[in-house]
């Protein structure tokens, strides 16, 4: 199969880029050190390429996530972070026979896993980004509470969300030390084998954690490559010019319903600037000296944010060059 | 079944509300006079409901949504309201026995639809927006190079894009007028039965075009809600909340991956302030003086804009109340 026969718009990965993804985090963080988290891709077939690199242990964001990567034989050592008030589903993966841990960060959420049938547990703790977690003064408490309900807790995990990003490598350095004194706090409270934490923005930098919970830099996108990480963007969504005006754009059919927007607009892999997004179009214009565009001609569109520009997408094409090697379905998407 | 059986993040819309919108677009632009857009929804079963209220005709944005309306039956008269390169599985729509009428701006548009099987094109005209669509003054040569290469010319269409969302009503009107102007220039030159155009914003104040095709109207967003339109917004996300910190935030499960961002954040429906979207978390403030929320509580999420938000679920629940009275699979995802 040849990429021009792709129905646009198509996400493509480039092989090369995803292998020097893998190989480059497998040396940086070989085994356990990293739990690569799968909400980045929703992709089983990939999550296989993390394990052939040398990763056996999941980070999933969803209970659907969960029972895809189970279901798929990939449930050695998978963790939901994150809170869930019903957690029947988990448990009826537990009962499979996968290992599934769940992120607790109150008595709800330590009684919903009991109740679901969840045996395993980690603290969330909240290390600044205002989000889940409890206090990290509060972990201990926690944990002597899902132990008293016949928990087993196998540690803490406390996210740097709000670090991940920041533009300047000294400053993520030094924030992300007081983020993970606060998470080593709480884990002396306790007690258990994981301290897991991290994301692709840190996942050097961050020493304190036993294991970093990256995602993105498998695939990348434009926000973290302004990071300087040894990392490429291995992701493009392929689209077709279907219209072009003489009073100087082009129309390419991606839009708003095939690229997350939260970071904003995509940008043009060939550096034409984008003027706007609709639901099913891109407007951009040639760069200056350009030859322009002809209707039909493919271009490559950039987005600034990989996880939920692929979580639009039912399949995922592995190419090189024009040619197509693999296509894989984008299966753990939804709920 | 009720709501508080749906796993969230959920799409939920107010039957009650759902009603007055297709009551007053009908009472507003009955029958034909309105080509419902199903972009907006990509939901058969609801447009069924459209198919109650008169409308008999559609306007589509993707072959996947032609080919799902005509395989629901819904086939009578479709038009696909943007260009395409290779329109091969809009010509085995067409010989199912459906209408398929194909808009087109260029030469290599109007082959792709002869190639590929599909008689009937409308010229797609630019009315100001920076899209598709041919100059005015080149409608009438596109026309007639369409009919000599065998294609039937059923008329014009003009998206004035640009000035459905402009809050002042008086320039709207004023603004669509100009723009309805350049479309009737073109339709005497290229003739025909239909003059499409028009959107939400506009439904009311187009009075030049035969055919509105709004799609928002039925379930609306927060962005169309500024117009003082008579449409409700009758759709929301239910998320559930999973986590409560003291220091003032409550976080629930409805994030990127199930909202439509170009439009920004979302607002609760309860008013209470929204901090920010992760992937799968929105994290939100009580309003001053409420009781605050507990793990586990039910809250409604508003989206900015519906379109891009409906187009990540599978699902869509129609609710009066707690009670879900149906469940509609959103089947016309893809492309």
């Amino acid at each position: 199969v040849n990429t021009h026969q792709l129905q646009t718009p198509a996400l493509v990965v480039d092989a090369g880029g995803l292998q020097h993804n893998l190989d480059t985090m497998a040396a940086a963080l070989p085994g356990g050190r990293l739990r690569p988290h799968v909400k980045a891709h929703k992709t089983t077939a990939l999550a296989r390429r993390q394990v052939a690199a040398g990763h056996r242990t999941f980070t999933c964001a969803t209970i659907c996530e969960v029972e895809g990567m189970a279901a798929a034989g990939l449930g050695d050592d998978l963790l939901l972070a994150n809170e869930v008030v019903d957690a029947t589903r988990l448990g009826r993966v537990v009962a499979t026979g996968a290992r599934v841990t769940l992120a607790v960060d109150s008595e709800a959420t330590i009684d919903a896993a009991r109740d679901g049938g969840v045996h395993e547990v980690l603290i969330d703790v909240n290390v600044g980004l205002p989000r889940c977690g409890c206090a990290p003064e509060d972990a201990g408490r926690l944990a002597e509470m899902a132990n008293a309900k016949g928990l087993s807790v196998r540690g803490v995990m406390g996210y740097e969300g709000h670090i991940v990003g920041l533009p300047d490598r000294e400053q993520r350095a030094h924030l992300v030390e007081g983020c993970m004194q606060l998470l080593l706090q709480a884990h002396q409270a306790v007690g258990g084998e994981l301290v897991s934490a991290g994301g692709t923005g840190t996942y050097d930098l961050n020493t304190w954690a036993g294991e970093i919970q990256a995602g993105s830099y498998v695939l990348m996108d434009t926000a973290y490559a302004q990071l300087g990480l040894p990392f490429v963007n291995a992701l493009t969504v392929l689209a077709t010019v279907i219209s072009v005006n003489p009073a100087g754009w082009a129309v390419a059919d991606c839009g708003l319903k095939a690229l997350g927007m939260d970071h904003g607009n995509p940008r043009m892999a060939d550096g034409a600037p984008v003027w706007f997004c609709s639901d099913e179009h891109i407007t951009f214009a040639p760069t200056e000296g350009s030859p322009g565009y002809r209707v039909g001609d493919r271009v490559a569109v950039v987005p600034a944010h990989v996880d939920p520009t692929i979580a639009y997408h039912q399949t995922m094409h592995v190419v090189d060059g024009d040619a197509v090697l693999e296509s894989w379905a984008v299966d753990l998407r939804g709920w």
